[in-house]
Order: C-alpha cells, then structure tokens, then sequence
C-alpha cells in the first residue's frame, strides 16, 4: 500500500470548474439591492499639494449620493510598518505621483459616479517632482515627504562575517552594476470591493485580497470599528502575486462612502487604473562586488542598493530586508556586507511582489556567477555545484537550512536540459543564435515576521461525512484549495472530493495571516493538518466506542475507518472491500479481544488479515447525528517555532524551511531583430513533498512566464510620471505564444516542519528565471546585459558595441 | 457584587437597529448577478389526478428560462417520519388541495415568470374531495392517499394509570367537545428562497427558516448532494412560530431551477400564498372526560382527538403526539387515556405551530377545568392550587419535575390581576359585561425527539477582544440573537456589545436542529455556555502565564481579566479600577508569590485587595496575535442528557426541563354586539432564570397576541376548500389595537440544567391565553362557548340559547 492516499497525487484543482464555466464570482460580480455605485478622482499631477477641493457641483448632479474625501478618515495612515505609515487611503495635503486618489463618489450608476468625478474642482500648487531615485537622493532634490531626507523612505544594512577580509582573501573580484525595471503584479481581476456598513454599526465587506485579514485590521482602525463588526468576505480571487495583500483606496472609500450614504457601494478598477496607478515591483539598482577563489568558491560579496520606491513607503522596508537577506541564499557564502536605500520618487508605489526583492537580487548575483564563472574558465553546473549550499548548513546570516535537495536540482537541471550537449554544441548559424543558461533559487517557506504569524483552521464534519474545512488562508488563484483539501482529506482518510473548502469569512473562519512569503502550504497546511488530525481523534473516540477498540487503534483511509491491526484493501471507486473473506458475515458488535480469539481458535493462532469496521460516512452518523452525536469541529493552529529575525541587522532565521531549485533556460537570439525567443526550460525543484505535483507545476510555469515578462517584455513607459502604455497589450505582458514548453523534475525531500514534508513552490522558480535568461542570452551572443528588460534595442545595441565579435 | 454581570439585565435586541431601519435582508431582499425570478403554479382543484402537464407554450415564451414538475425531482417525497413520507415538493400524481404546487418556472423577470405560469396547460381528472375529517373518516369517504384508509394519515394512543378505575374513584364527571380552528402562524415575512447551483456541483440557498438544517437534510436528498455542498445560509428571519421549520416547494423549486439553468433564482411567496395553500396549525376535535374527587383533585382525564391534518402528514404526527403528552401537565392526574386520528382532507396542510398540539389540548382542559370547578363551587385560583403540579413530582406518563413555580405562578397572576375583587365584584351593567378568567400552561425546555439533538456552538476570540460567536441556533424574530450573545458575554465577562451573533451559514456554522420545541435558549443556549466556556479556558491558560497564577485562579469580569484572590471593582464606563489604591504602581511581572510575600511583609501578613491583572483586550491581543498567538476558537455541544421517550406510547421523559405559567384575562362583552374585548391580562411565567426580562416580556406580549386571535378573530373561510378570505385584513390577524395591557410577574427558579438556570419562555404562555379568554368570557356572561375562534355571531347566539338568563 503506497504510504499516502491522496498527498502526492495529481488531483485537478476543485475551484477548476466553476472557474472555467465562469460562474465563479469576483467582487465585481457581486451587487446587493440598493447598491451604488463608486468611482475614484486621481490626480492629474505628479506633486502638488492641494489647496482646495470643491465637490459642491458633484454633489449637486442628480444621481450623485456622496463624495468623498482624504480627511474624512481623519489622519488616519496605514503602511506596512507602524514608523513608516505615511499613507492616506485618499490624499490629505498633498498628492505624490499621477493618478493618486483625491476623493471618490458613490452614485447610482457607473456613468453618473464618473461624471461627478469631472465635476469635482481641486485646486492644486504645483511642486517640482523628481522621478529617478538617484536624482531624488541627490542634494537639492524636491522633497517628497517632509519627514525622509535626501528622500530615503527607508534603509537597510547588514554585515554578516567580514566582507574586507573576505575581500582580501579573494583571488579574483568582481564588480557589476545591474538594473531592474519595475513590473506589474499581472493579475487580471483588477481590484475591485462592495461595502455594506449598518446601522448597528458593522462593516461588511467583499474584496478582493491576498490578505484580508490586513483589511479586516486597516478598516477597523481607519473607521474605528471592533474587529468584530469589520467582516471581510472572500470572493473568488482573479490572482494576486503580492499586489493584493495590502488595503487600497477603494477599500475604504467603499466602507465609507457606504457609512455615508447608508447604502452598499460598490467600486471596481479598471485595468487601465491598474497600470497607471497600482502597486508594482520595486526597480533596482544594484552594485554588486563579489570575491572568489582561484577554483570558483565564492568567499564575500557586497551590494549596495537603490530602490525606486515610489510615492509611498508601503511594504518596501521589507522587499530591501528581503533583498539583503538572500544575498546569502542559496550558496555558500561566509562574508556578506549589504546597504540599501530605498528612495521616494513622484511615481506609483513599489511593493512586494512574487518573490518580493529576493528575484531582483538573485538576477544579479546568479548573473555575476555566470560572469566570474567565465572569468575563471569554469562550467556554470561546476561553479554552483562548487558552491551549492547543503543540509545543516547556517548562512553567515544565521538562516538555518534543514531538507536541502539544491545540489540534486542542479544536476538534474543540467540532465533535464541537455546542458552538456547544448553547452558545447555550436550556438548557430546565420541570423539565428542559440545559448543555454543555468541559475538558482531559494526561498523561504513562510517567513517569521513580526505581528501576528500563526495560521488557523477549522474542520466541520457533516453527519454524511462530508468535510467543511474553514481556513483563514487565502486561494487567490494559486491553487490553495486544492492543496489544503488534499491535506485534509489524507488526515481524514477521505478523498479531495470529500472537502469543502471555505473562502475567508472573518466573522467566521480563523484567522491567517494571508497568502504571501509562501506561507499558505507550510503554514495554513500545518494548521489544517491539525484541525483535520483534531477531528480525527474525536472520530476516533466514537469509532473505538462501536468497535471495542482503542483511539488510537482506528485507522482512516479510503473513506473507510477500521481497527488497525486488521486493515483490509478497500475498492474506493466500488465503495466495497476487495475479495471479502468469508468472515464478512461476522457480527461487528463482537468484542475484539473475543474475535481475536475465535481467529486464532480457527487458525491455529494465526491472526487473519480481516477488518472490523465502517464507512468513514457511518462513522459520522454516528458521531455526529445519531443519539449523543454533536457537531464534531477540529481546530488546528500553526507557526513557525523559531524568533523574529533581528529586523536591525537582518541576522536570525527567517523561516523554519526553505525550498530550492535550479532552472535552464535556451533562448534563440534573432541577431538582425534583436528578438529574443526562450526555446524551451526546464526547472528542478525541491519542494519537499509535493503535495500536488500537477499544482507545483502549474505554478513553475505561471513563475517562468512572469519571469520571462521582467527578463525580455515587460515595462512601464513613463514620461513625466505619466504612463504612456496604460493596457495589457501595450505594457507587454506576456502571453500563452510567449511561452517556452516547461521540463519538470520534481526533486523532492522530505522536510522535517512541512506538512508531510511540503516547502514552498509558488515564488521560487521566478527567482532563477531571469538569470537563466540573461545568462542563456551571454551564452548565445557572447554579451552582457545588465539591465532589464533585454528588449531587441537593447540586443542590437550590445551586438553592435561588440562589433560583431563574440567573446 | 451582583451574581451575574449580563444575565438578568434588560437588554435591547442587537438586532434592533438594523431591523428599525429597515437594513436588515430578508432573503426576498438579496439578488445575484444573472438571477432569474420564480414562480409557482397552483392547482384550482381540490383533488384531481393529473393526466398530463404541457408547458411547451410556457418554454416558448421569450424570457422563459426553465420549466420544472414534480417528476423532475424523480419520487423524491418528504416528511417528518421515515415511515409518513407523503409528499412531494411538486405534485407527482394528484394534487390533494386547492392551491398545491404543480409546476414552477424560472424566467428573466417577475411578469414573464407569472405569464408563463398561465401557459401551462394541465389536465386533470376531477375527483370527489373531501374537507371535513368526521366526513373523511367515514365509509365511503373519497380516499386522498391510497395508503390512507379512512383517511388517517397518523394515529396516537397512550394509556397512563388505569383511566375506568381513575373515573370508577371519581365523585364528578364531566364530559365535553372542543372544537379549535385552524390558524395562521402570522409571520409578517411569506417564504422566499434564493438558490445557486454551481458546476463544481455545490448549492447555495438563502432562505427563511426557522431550522436551516432540515433544508440542508432535505436538499441533500432531494437533489442527491453531499451534504458539505448544500450551504444553507440564513438570512435575517421575519417571523416563524413554527411555520418555518419545514423545506417547501419554493426550496426545491429554486434550486432545481437553478441547477437547469445554471443561474440563481428566487421565488419569494405572497402573503395570499401563504394564506390559501400555506401551513397552518392543526384544528382539533376534542372530545374530554375528565374525572375529579368532591374537593376537585383531579383524577382522571381520557381524550379522543381528530385532527384536522389537511392533504399531507407533514409533522402532524409529532402534533398529535405533544398534545396527548400535555394533558399530564401542568395539574396532577393520575389516570390518562388519549386516542387521537389525525385525518387527510383536501385542505392545505397542518403542522406545528407555537405550542405544537398543546394549545389545543390546554384549551380544552384548562376550560373544563373552570367547568367542573364551578360544578363543584370551587373558586378557579384554588382548584389549579390544590391540583398544581411541583418540584420533584415525576407525572403519569413520566415526566421528570425538576424546577417549579406554578403555584407560586397562579398566587402571583391572581394578585397581579386583581382576581379576589374582580371576581367578586358586579360583572356590569346594561350592555356591557365584565368578567376574568385563568389558565395555566406549561411547556419543554427543547424536546427530547428522535434523530439529532444537540446544538454546537463555536465562539472565535478577535485580537481586540471582540467576540464572534457561531451558532446553528436561529433567530426567527423572538429574540435569540441577543439571549445567546448575553450567555456568551456572561461567561467571557464581556459586554453584551462585544458579542457578535452570526445568521447559520451550514457551511460554517455549527449544526443545530433549529428553533423549535423552545430549545434555544435552554439547549443551544448550553452549547454557547460550553464554547464560551472552553474559548474562557484558552485564554485563562495565557493569563495565568502572563500573570503568573493557576489558570483556574483567573476571572473574568466586566471586560477585565485577573487573578482571583485580588479583585478590585472596575468601573466599566470609565475604563478603569474605581478608586485605584497606591500599590497600582506595581510591576506587572512580579510573581504571585513574591508579590504576596511583599504584601504580607507591608502590612503584617495581611494581604491587601488589589488587583493583578489586564484588560480583556490586552489578553485578546495577547493570547490571539503576538508571538505565538493563535485563534482562539471555544467549541461546544449539548443536548440533553434523556433518553428519547416511547414514540408508540407517549412515555418517558420529553424534556430536562419543563416551563409553567399561569395567566388571567379579564374581557368585556358587549351583549348587543357580542363584541368581545380583552381589557388585560396578567401572566406570571417560571421562566427558571430570566436571562434577558425584556425579551421574555416581549415573548409574553407576542404569546397573548397570537393567543388572542386564535381565541376571538382568526378564521379561514373556507368553501369546497377555496380560501375566500386571502387576507390579512380579511382573515383578521389581531393588530395593535386588539392588544389589551400585560402585567408580567416573573416567577424565577434556578433550573438545574438551563444556562443560569434558564428555561422555556417563547411559547408557554401562548397555551394558557385561550383558555383564560374563553374562561372569562364565561364568567362575564355565563355561558361556555367550545368552540373556537368566539365570534361576536357565536356570543349572541348563546346568549340567545341562554334566553338572557345568567347561568
């Protein structure tokens, strides 16, 4: 018998079908009678304080029911650290970059709502604005923030073992300057809420969050209600990739335009509001210096960062934590020394995204690797081997690394892609040039942060033994539900299909932090593992009562629960016993030491394989509805046993886990276009167990798309602050024809914390996407790009500096 | 200190605000994207068979989405018993009363769903109907179900004592015929329903009921679902008394239609719908002899029964049933004999309704009472003393008396109402009459039935120390909501504002059978003792480390949490310790010991009172969000700890816990009119311990009203089974001018097993209001008029009959 039922298996996702048919309902599907309907006034400008805002003629328009504006909440600011809330939902004196939220409207049509938008006069001065953070930091610059000098929004720095003398010790340094553009999350539900405040003085709300237990915190405060009175309701999620997790404008403009009017309103983003306006990842200038021995062991490097932050600071202190902290990860590296900044600019705000900072950084040092790599003459598969970390490994930063499989990904990787053959075969002829490139990732498997970390869950049979399972997790479209069934269904012996998974209800289901830092499996998996073990155990009381058994005798597997000693093979898709011996017929209220004994009575000793037992549904009848029977609830919760980071020096152990994996790129380079076509990929991952091999891969590829997008087509043009490409189409998100066939080797370990030996597989693969990339395109064409996205100008432009010459 | 901080107190209804403004959703208030709206098609016939349905020109009409009949549902029938499964949510083959539901449609708009309703073309086979159940019983009648001969649709039969010897030892018989009617349950809200039905297979309805759980039992089946992906969720509930226990035609229409569809559709009734062909309580014909010594103790009581059942079984069983049980209490008698039919007409169907079965049988004895008292010359107030049931009496069909205040009820209302005087004094002059009468009632604290008992609670600790409490208990209007979140708040020693109730939701919510039997308070209100109670515990637990004690040594009060040794008054309002003493200043973290020993060395082995300890916030925050904080969910179940009682004999013991009361009426008929007035009423009601006295005193005023109109107004009028009174004008629903004043003595006693020793106080008093009115009436005029309701046309014919003559 395989040792798992349902963990391990390919199961398809069970938000799959309503999903596809479209009967799925996102918060903008939503309406409650008396609905109004609510719109956003951004500004046109990229800095200015205001002076004035007359909403009179707004309010005048037939149809308009309230405006709102930024000191209608007060001075309430919310941000992600409690020093660094600088934040209004709607702009108080000033306005920081184009398309900043001024005031909104609730009315009773879409149309009307953005009319009175026209209607509402803000009388603005102007400020100078600047929009490069080097500029920004520079002595005179306009100052965004009366509080943050030269700009700086906020700072890190970390110094782990000695990098001068690593320096020092080092045979060969090198130091390269690379630059990231910053890119859209590329969810395709734009944000969207429907507010209902009462009388009695509670807020419901639906929206649209990764998190919405931030919600549930930033509306309690912002409109000073108990937690108890702010419930959030999940809807269905249209994809999150971090730029869900915090509260937006429209989130309390909806809760308190609805206070106002007395009416639910609702307010939906347009995809246009989305790129103009919205959250995306941090750009990054990167200096990067790293010293190695003569045979490729790496010994020290430092990095110096500049963050284009954007207007607000956000969650950016801790994409620049984050940065820094994997500058470590995942090879061996004993003197780290890194700085960074990250700067206010009059543009949209950066924050975290897959990955959060950790991608940024991994683009330079796996990319520097490749450079130092050549320098010395050595196989890239050679050079990271060399420096793979392992098992029982502490990084100079103090993360501790238990379940590590990075070595046996990058082998496999390599066997994967055909790097042997590729790497030395010619590159091409003609116009046409091909390369293969290798590169590495690590991430956390849920962080340690400060503020609330434990996830909870809940398990609810029904007396048909149907399962309910309530997390406060959230499955924003990564698959969540399915997983989170699964390890429920295993801990109950039933099948996925046996498990109700319920969205958030924060008046009703547990709380959970929320789906980032690749929590969600390791965190939520462990509570849900509890809640569903929690149920069991009370299962297993009534079982062994009818079986005249112990507890912890039953055993619950294929919808069947039975005493232990005498499983027998159980046809789930029949819902029989296979071959039922003759003793079928047994009565099942004999005792058991007493059919024990007319066994071995019969059998000269020898106890027959044989069951006593029942369905796991006649369990829940029994259990849960016949005479004494109660709702049976399981609870469950979990967190990381380990401290909080040392937020100061960036020292400590960020997570109880961490997953690892190597991924190969091959691009083929049209030499005369520029264009830059990924031929294929193939990615090793250790997820630890991979609780759903088709799910982990599904998101290795949703990684190596959104990867790709930031390495060759993605940006933002913006001229002034004001976004010149303000449309999926123009902006260049990647789609399906931009999409390289995925090789998958799941390199699987079984890690010591992760339910059933799970780790992280949702932001990993992205990190090692982009060096993959550029280090293919190096092998192709014999260049360095250091700055991205590699778009053909960019191609061209490095060809003709190079004269036509490979390296 | 008082004993209790929340129970006791007069507490408004949390849910009062929203339903004064008129916020509150009721189901028929909610839409969804897409939704379609339902309607029913009815038969105009009494009983018919139907040959054929063609609704082709239905389906043709543009906006027509779906047609469903009774086949749709295959032979899916339903019903209170296993063995009395009688009908079906469309009709099948026959309809049995003008008004059954034939056909349902979906369609885009109300209008197009009522056009279609005409055209669909039935056709039917007219058979002869019967509306009378003596004329049902008798030979030859028209037979309605082929399983029914004489058209008993349930029977009950009990024998307690030996009844001929009870009346062979009897000095005095009486016997006499009762008739009652059949009445409206009176919910200001008709039945509406929305239902969702998605690909993935799972249902969602909203819908009005008073016990959502039966829904989800009934839709599972119907519509073979697992029960995990029914998800019955409750919106707010305007009225029940019974009538919103069962699933109805609406329910499995909407969600059939939605499942063909594939879109939400709602039906909600009419209140004519609900008057012509909706459920109502069971007329009754009763037929009682009853036996008593010359100092009228009781000695023995037989009844003969028929009921009035309409065209289904329905519950009717369970009716008939309670109201044999309840001709045992609340006197003592020895000697019972009950045979009871309930019989089919072809009438819409009867069912439970506020007291189920008991009312009628109450109104019966408890007037014949009155009879054999003035038989006898005895005064009302001393022949219900002398006969009194009391605390530890077990009754002839056994059941248990554990707490009891009727005598003290009957000493109390005869005070409160003055009855020494105004039973003494002149009754009137000239044409109008004064006069008062008495009952009593008693009732279960939550009935003890077959299949699931218990109630599960979840109570779920916010980080602010707000407090959301879970429930499958329903608030159908009587005041639950407010009674649970006092229990909850009691024993969290929070304020009853920190409570939030949540509607059932079955996916979330635990199960509960429902409010019926008047086991909210008393059972589901145990469940949320036990689940504050553990979520208390949880919390207690990270005190106690916190401060440094025992767990068990912490208390929780007022919002304030400390160890117990220490209290110190708290002033709830300000938000601090009243007069706080100069040891304020003590460091938290001294421990418990060394702090005492501190104490003792200061003021010579003396411990001062003070306080150590922290808000109920502070540990909310502590316990649920730092460090390892975790929700804190609290579970519990209870049900009571009784054997079910003999369904074939009507033995054993119904409840834990049983309710008495006793009430007086004072009326005034005006001879020329017959117009009767109630001019007050007094109840005294041994509620156990009141937990919230202004809701129980609304339950009492509600009681009365509806008792008022069963006694005086209510009536169908009925021709060959066509409804010709549709309205609530027409069929005379008492208002607020019919309302008399009510004096409430509330009789507390501590019920061992209640939550604070709370039992019954929904229904009770209803019981002992028709009686009182009619015994009343009597005393004003002389005559006894049994039948009901006492139309003034009735008045004047006895008085008529009388030929003016006071008896």
């Amino acid at each position: 018998m395989e040792e798992y039922s349902v963990i391990g298996q390919r199961i398809p996702r069970v938000d799959g079908p309503i999903k596809a048919s479209g009967e799925a309902k996102y918060a903008a599907d939503l309406s409650l009678p008396g609905m109004l309907h609510g719109a956003i006034l951004r500004t046109p400008l990229p800095h200015a304080r205001i002076l004035q805002i007359d909403a009179s003629r707004a309010e005048r328009l037939p149809g308009v029911r309230a405006v709102v504006v930024g000191p209608d909440l007060g001075n309430f600011k919310y941000g992600f650290l409690p020093t660094t809330r600088d934040e209004s939902p709607l702009a108080l004196d000033k306005v920081r970059f184009i398309g900043e939220e001024v005031a909104a409207v609730a009315a009773i049509d879409e149309d009307t709502a953005q009319e009175a938008l026209e209607r509402i006069r803000v009388d603005y001065e102007e400020l100078p604005a600047v929009f490069d953070p080097l500029e920004a930091m520079a002595e005179g610059a306009p100052r965004i923030h009366d509080h943050a000098e030269r700009n700086v929004s906020a700072r890190a720095s970390m110094n782990f073992g000695d990098v001068e003398k690593g320096f020092r010790e080092s045979d060969h340094i090198r130091e390269d300057r690379f630059v990231t553009q910053p890119v859209l999350h590329g969810f395709l539900e734009p944000h969207a809420v429907l507010a209902s405040y009462d009388s009695s003085g509670k807020l419901t709300i639906w929206a649209s969050k990764q998190s919405p237990y931030f919600l549930y915190r930033n509306l309690s405060t912002a409109l000073g209600l108990p937690l108890s009175r702010v419930r959030v309701i999940q809807p269905c999620i249209g994809g999150g990739f971090g730029g869900k997790n915090e509260s937006f404008a429209l989130d309390f403009a909806a809760a308190l335009l609805s206070k106002k009017t007395g009416r639910p309103v609702k307010i939906v983003y347009s995809q246009e509001e989305v790129l103009t306006a919205g959250r995306r990842r941090h750009a990054m200038i990167l200096e990067l210096k790293t010293g190695v021995k003569r045979d490729g062991t790496l010994v020290a490097s430092s990095c110096r960062n500049i963050a284009d932050g954007g207007a607000y600071t956000s969650v950016g202190p801790l994409t620049i934590y984050l940065c820094g902290v994997f500058l470590t990860l995942p090879y061996r590296l004993p003197h780290v020394k890194y700085e960074a900044f990250r700067v206010y600019t009059n543009k949209p705000v950066c924050v975290a995204q897959r990955g959060n900072g950790i991608p940024q950084m991994r683009f330079a040092a796996d990319c520097q690797l490749d450079m130092i790599a050549q320098d010395l003459g050595i196989d890239p598969v050679e050079i990271r081997l060399k420096n793979a970390i392992r098992s029982g490994d502490r990084t100079a930063n103090d993360l501790a690394i238990t379940s590590c499989g990075l070595s046996k990904c990058i082998e496999k990787v390599a066997e994967a892609a055909g790097w042997e053959e590729k790497r030395r075969q010619p590159r091409g002829t003609g116009k046409l040039l091909r390369g293969i490139g290798l590169a590495c990732n690590s991430l956390v498997s849920g962080a340690r942060l400060r503020g609330h970390n434990s996830s909870g869950a809940m398990v609810k049979i029904h007396e048909d033994g149907g399962v309910s399972l309530l997390t406060g997790a959230t499955d924003s479209g990564q698959g969540a539900e399915t997983v989170l069934a699964q390890i429920a269904a295993e801990e109950l012996g039933v099948g996925v299909e046996d498990i109700q998974v319920s969205r958030v209800d924060s008046e009703l289901t547990p709380v959970d932090p929320g789906s980032y830092g690749s929590r969600v499996t390791s965190i939520a998996g462990n509570a849900v593992k509890a809640a569903a073990g929690d149920a069991r155990r009370q299962l297993a009381e009534a079982a062994a009562e009818r079986l005249d058994a112990l507890p912890e005798q039953i055993e619950f597997r294929n919808r069947r629960v039975y005493v232990k000693e005498s499983p027998r093979p159980f046809d789930l898709a029949q819902d029989r016993l296979i071959s039922p011996p003759a003793a079928e017929a047994e009565p099942k209220s004999i005792p058991m030491g007493e059919l024990k004994e007319r066994r071995e009575a019969q059998t000269g000793g020898k106890l027959q394989a044989t069951e006593r037992g029942m369905s796991f549904k006649q369990l829940a009848q029994l259990a849960c509805y016949a005479g004494s029977g109660k709702t049976i609830l399981g609870r469950g919760s979990y967190a990381h046993d380990i401290e909080v980071p040392n937020w100061e020096t960036g020292e400590g152990n960020l997570s109880a886990a961490y997953s690892f994996g190597a991924q190969a790129a091959e691009v083929e380079v049209d030499t005369e276009t520029g264009q830059v076509r990924v031929v294929s990929t193939a990615v090793a991952h250790d997820c630890g167990r991979a609780i759903n091999p088709m799910a982990v891969e599904g998101q290795f590829e949703g990684s190596i798309s959104a990867g790709l997008g930031q390495a060759l087509l993605e940006e933002f043009t913006l001229e002034e602050g004001s976004t010149l490409n303000p449309s999926l189409m123009g902006y260049h998100l990647p789609s399906a024809p931009d999409m390289p066939p995925v090789k998958t080797v799941l390199v699987e370990t079984h890690d010591p914390v992760g339910p059933y030996g799970a780790k992280e597989a949702g932001e990993g693969t992205q990190i090692s996407t982009v060096p993959a990339i550029v280090n293919a395109i190096n092998h192709a064409l014999g260049v360095w790009i250091k700055e991205l996205p590699i778009t053909p100008e960019k191609i061209l432009k490095a060809l003709e500096e190079r004269g036509g010459q490979r390296t």
